[in-house]
């Protein structure tokens, strides 16, 4: 028996993730999917639009067979932290066959030669990186500067600096040579195996097409909200007919009971904490450099929401979603020292499961027989565990789950109470 | 010149304070009043309903000359620790000739001979006391049970038991008996008067009659939120009727921009402040026995709203109010080491001028020229100042900024940009 293994925000879960999961599962010829998903925080530094439980229960239903979520410290991290954490979670696990990851780009040979590259570092390849990072250049400027200039010198490799350039400017393709390079580094024997990313653009925020994006459906969902006291009934059945048939039910019952969650809805709570903040507290958190942590405090009068924090604080160098990861850090209390101890054992601590489909109970079978790590089905129980990496990840769901009940006013459930989503068919 | 001194927390300002300062002024002769007034938090351990500029502008507008603001570890305390600050405040003027009060009583002679005994203590009262504390009554219970077996036994006071009970179960009349002991434990030269409180009892909801009483006017505040939608002018025009004259304009002016505020609007902070303590470190904070944060700990996780919180945590000993200030102390960090030297030093180490009239900056020269403690009128040049209690009062007010700001999207102004009220007439 195979299983393929795919590492995904869901967020939320829509046509396109379901034609991917089918995919993978098709060209690999595996019997199972393994998903190692984002919990209530996501990459570009923001809460998921759905608490992660309801996402696991969508995967579930439209195709997954276990879902694990990948800890909030790694959920939040840099692209290349996300893929290390969630790459060594899967290779921990020993049972998985295959990586299947969507790209742009679609040939895994043109993708693995760049990160080769990228992580070997040769000499030469790093003399022109620093050159180009000295020049002023952001760092994936300078990286994809360097990379061309590299190449051009270098004729062993097989692509083209025009095919390069193009590459290195599409985000799925960035995250794809993430994961290779973290496999590459783990010495991993999963195979790696990308499917052309089809449908609308990562970025793209319009509804419809063949299958629209998770950003476009997110901003469905926040005008849904700006129209609140009309009927948005109409609106709503539009975002619907992006989701798979299987995702309507859940949707329906949860909505404006426990999502959409916005990051404004973390407003007053960031507003309140970054009353105590000092420059120096401030640049002990993740991510946060000195310059950015003097915009913060120069600023922190100057706001009322979340995201126009983020837009007062981004710089031409500084992305909006690099900011938006500070503050969700500092939010979260996830600070440098939580790192660098994980980032050189280049592994995640423990795999905790989130749910599975009962007819692939055999999945869990598998990981529980050839895992390094304690798999967490309960939390009362964790043995054995990096304990700072859960109660961090605890304390953030808990603080997710705050926000969403005081947005709708639904009993709250703190993390211990939380079940395993079970699917039975 | 003689100067008056009242203390308040005007929460919010009614026709009843605008009737007590124009007496006080009256039966003492005093050409000015100097009013030590509560920030953005009250003795009862809830926000108050409007920021305090806004209610130190309707004071002056009022009568008062002079607002001086009472900070927040003392305004948030038992009746003992907020009239120990309060008063000793008022001492440190150095220029105060009276103290006026309401109190049910009406007679200062008798709230004097009580509070000699309470101040002083006889050994005979210390053991009747105790007595009924280990029979199990709450504190003021067998305060009352053991002063009125006193009396029994002291026939040198003038005031018979029937007299006591009634005096001892209102709480205006302890207010007042503890400003007295306050005046003597300090050997102040202050003189005490005391007006008949007239008009609405303490805790009255209703509105109407002679003068509302500032809880029935929060109660209309908040009932006229629960309407929202539906055209409430006619509500407010209600309130407005219990206001003085010359609040209406400002009144309506910050309606629904900067107040009201609630303790409720507090809700989503103390969750998510409940979510990283622990017993020990909440018994750390001020009025919090250990049962009480045991309670607390074991329903952090069965609340919605602050109120709920406060309901659900009381119990037949403990009374709503006692939690609601000990939420408070959490939220504000006011902890048990922030009070002991002060309360051994019984002062308070600086008068913050919040406002006064224009016409009556001779009351200001006289403070200067008398007190021994600094008059801040500007955050930024603050000089031989406990920094410590200021900077929790700044905090304080911050948090309250943006509870505010949040709820009514109106430009967040820091506790530094905020300016002295000049009252012109």
């Amino acid at each position: 028996m195979k299983i393929v293994g795919i590492i995904a925000e869901y967020n939320p879960f829509h046509k396109g993730h379901e034609f991917h999961l089918e995919k993978a599962k098709k060209i690999t010829g595996a019997d199972a999917a393994i998903i190692i998903m984002s919990g209530d925080y996501v990459q570009r530094g923001i809460p998921s639009i759905m608490p992660k439980h309801l996402r696991t229960q969508m995967a579930l239903a439209c195709g997954a067979d276990v879902v694990l979520e990948l800890p909030v410290c790694y959920a939040t991290g840099s692209a290349e932290y996300f893929a290390t954490g969630a790459v060594s979670l899967l290779e921990a696990l020993g049972c998985v066959d295959y990586l299947c990851f969507g790209s742009e780009c679609g040939e895994i040979k043109i993708l693995q030669q760049i990160a080769d590259v990228l992580c070997k570092e040769p000499e030469l390849y790093k003399v022109l990186l620093q050159k180009h990072l000295k020049n002023g250049n952001a760092f994936p400027a300078a990286r994809k500067l360097a990379f061309i200039e590299y190449l051009g010198k270098n004729k062993s490799l097989s692509c083209i600096p025009e095919q390069i350039s193009a590459i290195l400017d599409s985000p799925n393709n960035i995250l794809a040579i993430e994961y290779l390079k973290a496999l590459s580094c783990l010495n991993s024997s999963i195979e790696p195996v990308t499917i052309t990313r089809e449908g609308a653009g990562y970025h793209d925020q319009t509804l419809g097409g063949l299958f629209s994006s998770a950003s476009a459906l997110r901003q469905g969902l926040q005008d849904c909200e700006l129209t609140k006291n009309a009927n948005h009934t109409p609106a709503i059945n539009h975002i619907l007919q992006e989701l798979p048939q299987n995702c309507h039910k859940i949707f329906k019952e949860n909505y404006h009971k426990c999502f959409p969650v916005f990051a404004d809805d973390f407003s007053l709570l960031l507003k309140a904490k970054l009353l105590t903040e000092t420059k120096d507290i401030l640049t002990r958190y993740l991510d946060i450099t000195p310059e950015i942590a003097n915009r913060i405090i120069t600023f922190r009068n100057d706001f009322l929401t979340f995201s126009q924090f983020c837009d007062l604080i981004k710089t031409k160098n500084v992305t909006y979603s690099r900011i938006s990861r500070c503050l969700i850090h500092i939010l979260l209390g996830i600070s440098k020292c939580d790192v660098p101890d994980q980032a050189a054992n280049s592994r995640c601590g423990y795999a905790r499961l989130l749910g599975f489909r009962q007819e692939s109970s055999w999945v869990l079978t598998s990981i529980k027989k050839n895992t390094g790590i304690p798999v967490i089905s309960k939390l009362s129980q964790p043995a054995g565990i990096d304990i700072h990496m859960l109660e961090q990840n605890i304390f953030a769901s808990d603080l997710y789950e705050s926000v969403v009940t005081d947005k709708y006013h639904t009993p709250y459930k703190n993390e211990y109470q939380k079940q395993i989503i079970r699917l039975t068919l």
